[in-house]
């Protein structure tokens, strides 16, 4: 079978090669792939700057946004036949810590955990790949395609989770206005979850051209570019990774705001700023900021109806490009009007 | 009867004044003061650079770690003559915000509260004051002067709560090991709030002379000065509010960690260092960060609790100086050997 192959660490040694269909070891439901969503982690293992191939291997089956469709699953299994699937991406060391223990993967201590696609486990860049069944999420059906969104989703799913669950540190904590900075796929879905909170959702973007200020309006959400006035969101859902932005959204936070770190920063940039300005900052006004990676099973559902809510022709455009395999390299440029790039294995 | 008083904005305008006795509109208890507890706050008002005079006024009654007796109170008041009690530091606005409505003043979400010898409302250093019951803590009388650590002890029982209710973002969180960063009184308190919660204690400051590094052990803390090796902490409270402690705090942290900012810095100071770096790091690995300030009825009723528990004579040596009222001036100086310096109005 064909899979997208990479070599970690070794810049552009992504190929579609021909690979073993993947052992039983993997788990007991087998999946045929529908599609892969291709985000800035998979850009960053092309680039050779991420990513760890399994033990013993030298080269990474790439991928983590997945879609399949079930084809063969044991009784018992809660799955059969031409299910709708999603992976999920992080797997628990087989010695866990307390919160691996505890299903949390996401909130792992030690480092040990292994993630499909990304560290040190094969992931769904294939035409077929296995799954345990319960590292496996059933899809309504009528999600089709759409479903590919799911990983990104749990991701938001999770801050947003945790937003709620930190807010809980003040009985009187009634958020109104959301700031979302960036308008990539995950923004977007992360801006999603806030309007269908109920909040005031704001986002913050540097483009005025291609399909995002429109997809960021059709949500009833206001789309700003450059000076954002005096919004002081209560909440700010931060995915763009970059420093300056990162510095104003802690600034810019209303007293007892909370900020969710959901972007990963390449660095390398130094910026110079009054760090204790910012403490006192913080400190007077209750100010909090919080990193927040990957997602457990928790997030995988509370997405799936997030997805399953939402508006499908919205969801459709958010995919703004679906790519054959067969042409698998075009996935990885970088065109200006992308919003969320998907590999079509069924195409 | 006489007062410490302070024009807000002009340095070095305190002095020990004949004032009016407080009106009744200042509260249903007339209180006698004992002791006054002598903070960083009040030394950066002493300095003309924080604090606000009432409205109308030019000069504000300076003090807010109070301790007194109350000489007398109304039936029904839930107070009688002769109780112990610590007056809270700030009030809501008559008009107030919903945390304000709901009792967190601690968490005001617009700035419009007053507060007892810092913003707007006359202090507790006064050989009498007011209070109103609601705003009044009674404490255990076996305390004694030592009553006049609860507020300091409040800020550091808020900075727990939240670092606990914060911590229940994740089902598995079970922190086993805090560092506090400074081992002045707030740091102190913190340490023991910390130990009589179970945590491993940690504490870092710069000096190796005076009563802080045998304080430190006599709780069952470990003292570090400078190079604190692997310590990777669950917990900081961090109680400095120097840029580059803060900054280490954050890099230092394990995984999932929460660090608390509880120290005020005078800012004006900038450092250079890649916040993309920390951004990503803190992503990947759940990291939190959150400012705390103040604190509620419920936090002050915690404090009391912690006194109650701890050792008296470790608490007696928190308090490092009594100065007598009529030499008010030494409060203010700071000597090396310093902890808590406390002006003894009964002396």
């Amino acid at each position: 079978m064909r899979a997208l192959t990479v070599e970690p660490g070794r810049p552009h040694s992504i190929d579609l090669e021909d690979v073993p269909h993947p052992p039983a070891s993997d788990g007991n439901l087998l999946v045929r792939a529908l599609a892969l969503g291709i985000c800035g982690t998979d850009r960053e293992i092309v680039a050779g700057s991420y990513g760890w191939a399994p033990s013993g291997a030298r080269r990474l089956i790439l991928g983590h946004e997945s879609l399949g469709q079930v084809e063969a699953a044991p009784e018992g299994s809660g799955f059969r036949r031409g299910d709708l699937v999603v992976g999920i991406v992080r797997r628990p060391d087989p010695v866990p810590c307390a919160a691996c223990a505890a299903g949390e993967w996401d909130m792992c201590r030690n480092g040990r955990y292994t993630e499909r696609g990304i560290k040190q486990r094969h992931g769904y860049g294939a035409e077929q790949f296995r799954l345990e069944s319960d590292f496996a999420v059933k899809l309504d059906p009528r999600l089709g395609i759409l479903g590919v969104l799911l990983e990104p989703t749990s991701v938001v799913a999770k801050a947003w989770d945790h937003v709620e669950r930190i807010g809980k540190r003040s009985a009187s904590w009634q958020p109104r206005v959301a700031l979302i900075t960036g308008a990539g796929p995950v923004g977007l879905l992360a801006a999603l979850i806030g309007k269908q909170r109920g909040l005031d959702v704001h986002i913050l973007d540097r483009v005025t051209g291609g399909p995002k200020p429109q997809l960021a309006r059709d949500l009833g959400a206001v789309y700003h570019v450059g000076d954002l006035g005096a919004l002081a969101p209560d909440v700010v859902i931060e995915c763009t990774g970059a420093g300056n932005v990162v510095l104003d959204a802690l600034r810019r936070a209303a007293p007892q705001g909370i900020v969710c770190l959901a972007g990963v920063s390449s660095g390398g940039h130094k910026l110079s700023f009054d760090v204790g300005d910012l403490n006192r900052t913080m400190v007077l006004e209750n100010s909090l900021v919080f990193g927040s990676v990957n997602a457990n099973r928790r997030h995988y559902v509370a997405a799936a109806e997030a997805l399953a809510k939402a508006d499908k022709d919205w969801l459709a455009r958010l995919i703004s490009r679906r790519v054959p395999l067969a042409r698998w390299r075009e996935a990885f440029e970088v065109r200006s009007d992308d919003v969320k790039v998907v590999l079509d294995f069924a195409a």
